[in-house]
Formats: C-alpha cells, sequence, structure tokens
C-alpha cells in the first residue's frame, strides 16, 4: 500500500498516487474571465500530471465545478482544445460556489499514472 | 497502464476503464418529474455498466447531484428499488444546479469491472 | 473482482472496498456548529476507515462540501489540526446545500486499504 504524496501542506497534498492511479487537488486558475481561469487552470493540472508520471492524455475523471453556469459554454471552448483528440476522460460539470469569491472553475481530476 | 474508452467525443468519454475500475461520466436523464428523470437516469447507468462489463451491483461510489434537494425522497423511492439488496454503495448527495436547466439529476458512478 | 460492502442499508453502504481502496459514503457530523459537526464528521470517518483497515493517514482524496463557504476557515481550523503532518490527501472543497437543512458539512472520502 505504497502512497505517494506531492507538494504536502498540513491541509492537503497536490496529488496522491497509489497503485497507478493520482489523485489531484482541487486545482483554480487566475484571471479575469472564464477562459483565462480555465487556462491557468488547465496549465496547473498539466504541470501537476507531468510530476506524477501522467498527463492529460491518462486522465480517468474530471468533475468540474462553476461558479456560474452560464459559463459553461465559453469554459468548454478551452477544454475541448485541451483534450486530446479520441483521449477525452469521463466528465461532470456543475454549478458551484468555491472557496474564494473570485474563482470561477475548479476541477478534481483522477489520472492514471506509471 | 491500459486505459478503455467508450463513446469518446471531442470532450467526454461516457466511460474509461482502468485496472479493473470504470469512471462514468455524469448521467443524466430526460423527463418532467424528477422520478421519471432518476428512472431515465438510472437505465443509462445500467447500459453504459453492461458496457464495461460492470453493473448495478458492482457500483463502489455514486455521488448524486440534485438541483432541488425537496426531490431527495422522490429520487430516493427510485433509487432505493433499483438497488439490488444488499449490494448498495457508498452514496454522497448535494443540490447543485447542472449543465441545462430542465436537469433535475446526475448521477457520477464509479465502479467494479472485469 | 471482489467488493466488500460494511453497514448496507437498501440505500448506501457506509464504504465499499476493492482492490486495496475504500471508497465511503458522505459524511455528516452532529453539532450546533460548524466546527462541532467537523469534529463529530471527522470522528466517524476515523471509526470508518478503522473498520475498513485504514486510517486517517492513508487518505488518498477528500472531497469536502460546506454549506456555507462563510465557514471555510472555521473547518479548516479542524481538518488541519487532524491530518497527521505531511500525510495530507488531496483535497478539493465547494460549497452545496446538503440533505438535510441543518448539516453544515460533507465529507466523500477516498482511502487506500490493506
Amino acid at each position: 500500500m505504497l502512497l505517494k504524496r506531492y507538494h504536502t501542506s498540513i491541509r492537503y497534498s497536490e496529488a496522491v498516487t497509489h497503485r497507478g492511479v493520482a489523485y489531484l487537488c482541487g486545482q483554480v486558475g487566475e484571471g479575469d474571465t472564464i477562459q483565462a481561469q480555465t487556462r491557468h487552470c488547465l496549465a496547473q493540472i498539466d504541470d501537476l500530471l507531468k510530476q506524477v508520471n501522467s498527463g492529460r492524455d491518462k486522465i480517468l475523471q474530471a468533475i468540474i465545478w462553476l461558479k456560474d453556469m452560464a459559463d459553461y459554454a465559453a469554459m468548454n471552448e478551452i477544454w475541448d482544445a485541451w483534450i486530446p483528440p479520441g483521449l477525452a476522460p469521463a466528465r461532470a460539470c456543475c454549478e458551484a460556489r468555491l472557496a474564494a469569491e473570485h474563482y470561477k472553475i475548479e476541477i478534481v481530476i483522477t489520472a492514471a499514472c506509471d
């Protein structure tokens, strides 16, 4: 039962891996618009996935929380372009207020890793 | 690290399997009432689970999002009758607005599969 | 594909284990304040994790739903003290109304187990 943790604080680890699966902390992004925040959020996910020997082509499930569902189409434009063709994960998306008022999106990733 | 994807679009796969675990896309259902939508949603889950060599008796975790928590009891009537006796999964349920206004329920399933 | 279920009702199991991973039911807590409810919720998680041969040092991912995000800091005080130093899980937190009006917090745990 080997757990490996990455960037661990007193509150959370940015990622935990166990038996070939990586569980990431909910990722947010900075920026003034939903598209800017989504781009930054996905860039941080890329970075974390690389650190755990995974990648955007190996995501199993993505849970997306949007502060305002009116941002759904604009978020999807960025998401669809980020997903490698043919390799999209299972996904679910709902509306929810996030930990800080300025956050418009948070994504919770589970991915396969080496 | 073998991932298998089912019904993959540019945005998501309806299911992804990896190491004996199936991750399903959040499933919704059509219908005018919470019970009609729940029935349809669960029927779609049955169908997807069958395709990934799993079934409603092998669900590990179900996350239920309800647009209106006032629908909780009516949803549970359908859910309780659908679950095989003695084989219920871990479950959690909260209120959340969904991707389209007319959706009253969305269920995110993780299940064991062959 | 061995699933083991714990405290199974017609609606859910409090925990399901499969291939070294435990999926817990969303846990709530009783009490008049967010800190009282968080303490009780975490005590119930401790109890369930012990029953599945896991523990708070083996949590992979925690999803936290708060009824009111204004309780975030007060919840974190209890959470941070409960997490064993250096062993924090991946975590995500959003605001959501829960199944009963008096609940202020619900936590959904995935953990490694023997």
